[in-house]
């Protein structure tokens, strides 16, 4: 008794499980949101902090200037007809037409990329947020096409980064810089305010019924109906929209997914997720084999250092 | 010569025309639009009917009150869970699931949705707009769930019931009645401003590259991407989102689609299809056999005579 007392000492219960079981379960969140309190020096409002806090997220409009982003299109575009840029590995084609859908790793593969990630606007507000030393989990540039733009469905990053990628706590975020405009119509991103305070714990394995399964295939590792519906009812769906160069920062744990874009207007953007220092990846929680570097990084040696867009030095 | 002049006379060239040709064509509309002249005695607003003329539809929140759409919510509900509903031909179910998606021809089905379909506050606008006694070409209830409804790619009306369904002007529109709440995320309809002044005559025939057959069949009775992109230029994108009782009415040859809906709020309408009675329908401008009575009606032996949804006398 005493045995087994001092062992959960030693390695307290997961407190994030998921895929474990039969039954979808939510969870109460147990790791704050925000990590730093607020003073004078913060670089956001304290109402944009206490906006953040509550639904795990914030859109920043405009926070890079049109110049800035006619760069990165520009460079964007340079990227997508790169051949040896379309060979790697780090580079997802679309299945029927081999056009570039994303690039990972965009910012070891691009020093303008490189260092939108690390520009100190963005940077001094997640250091904030996190409350730590910052690097970079994944990064990708996502060309989403218009005219047969599909959807994605609802799902809460950190409960893949907990069982596949090892990412302890929720105490990580993810950065999407439109550089498209982003119209109601053309498959914005919807998020669930209040989503990120439950964890939804979501079924594993394969089901019973065989006729159902490939309905079940599509809801492993996300939430089901039922699940969604009741955070959707207490916290409603609101819709990413804005001009290019907008920022919306969003936790790990918040709900969220976009629809299908049947209109000519592409949605591209680039997208970083940033984790605290001391919240790096550890053994999966589960039996998977970690995910490749560029889907899940391990091998950041140091912290990121701020810097700026626009100037190299 | 004499003689190919007389039989042209007597058989005037279809205005229309469409899948006879590799090619995508943009050709003018060559019919009216509105086909009454404004007076005071016309039950819309002068504005509504130029707007309607210019844009090819028109938004009427909230005509139907909420106790009148409570009528027709139970009696949509009663429907998709009568037995006998779900084995006629007129039932489209969900292929997976077999849950009821549409029911067609409703108006005959359904004396509550007749009366919907004659209610002399629909009936009145209609009849100015096309300047004739009225008949229903097609009438339908779309479920649409929630969660994982599918995209409707872009397309008008007007082409396949000219090619397929012989209707021969454009002297017909739909009106779409709210059962659910409209959102801007729950894939609403779309509709391209102005789009209706231009027939897109689309492409035939059978892929001769058999590896993109697949994309083809897709687009084979809808615009090209560079077809749709020159409507969009001109007359952009509208939602149509709104309250639950609103109108949509749109031009037969208005050019409209929806995104998938993710969300766990269904979208569910009532859908008729008025044609001018002047219109009726001929042969099929193609060699499709015509399509049964309950997609495209060639039976109606006299025109609609309006009444009222809540009194059946």
């Amino acid at each position: 008794m005493n045995m087994i007392l001092d062992k959960a000492h030693l390695t307290p219960p997961d407190p994030y499980p998921s895929r474990k079981s039969s039954e979808v379960c939510i969870l109460k969140r147990c790791d704050p949101v925000v990590y730093s309190e607020y003073d004078a020096a913060c670089p956001l409002t304290q109402e944009q902090v206490e906006s953040y806090d509550k639904n795990g997220f914030l859109m920043l409009p405009e926070m890079f200037t049109q110049e800035e982003v006619a760069l990165l299109t520009e460079e964007m575009e340079r990227m997508r007809r790169n051949p040896m840029i379309a060979k790697r590995k780090e580079t997802i084609t679309e299945p029927e037409s081999q056009s570039v859908r994303s690039i990972f790793s965009v910012h070891q593969l691009s020093p303008l990329f490189s260092r939108l990630a690390t520009d100190q606007r963005l940077m001094n507000i997640i250091r904030f947020i996190l409350g730590d030393d910052l690097y970079i989990h994944q990064s990708r540039l996502n060309y989403k096409p218009g005219y047969r733009g599909k959807e994605f469905n609802w799902h809460s990053d950190f409960e893949t980064w907990h069982v596949e990628d090892g990412m302890p706590r929720m105490r990580a975020l993810s950065a999407s810089i439109t550089l498209t405009e982003n119209f109601e119509y053309n498959g914005p991103l919807m998020l669930v305010p209040g989503s990120h305070q439950y964890y939804i714990a979501c079924v594993d394995g394969t089901p019973e019924d065989n006729y159902k399964s490939s309905l079940k295939r599509q809801e492993y590792g996300v939430p089901d109906d039922i699940a969604l519906s009741t955070l959707v009812n207490e916290g409603g769906i609101v819709t990413a929209t804005g001009k290019p160069g907008s920022v919306i920062l969003f936790d790990c744990n918040t709900m969220h997914g976009s629809n299908s874009n049947i209109s000519p207007f592409p949605r591209s953007n680039a997208f970083f997720v940033y984790n605290a220092w001391s919240n790096r990846l550890e053994t999966p929680f589960s039996d998977h084999q970690p995910r490749p570097e560029y889907i899940a990084s391990r091998q950041a040696t140091a912290p990121l250092k701020a810097g700026s867009l626009t100037d190299p030095s």
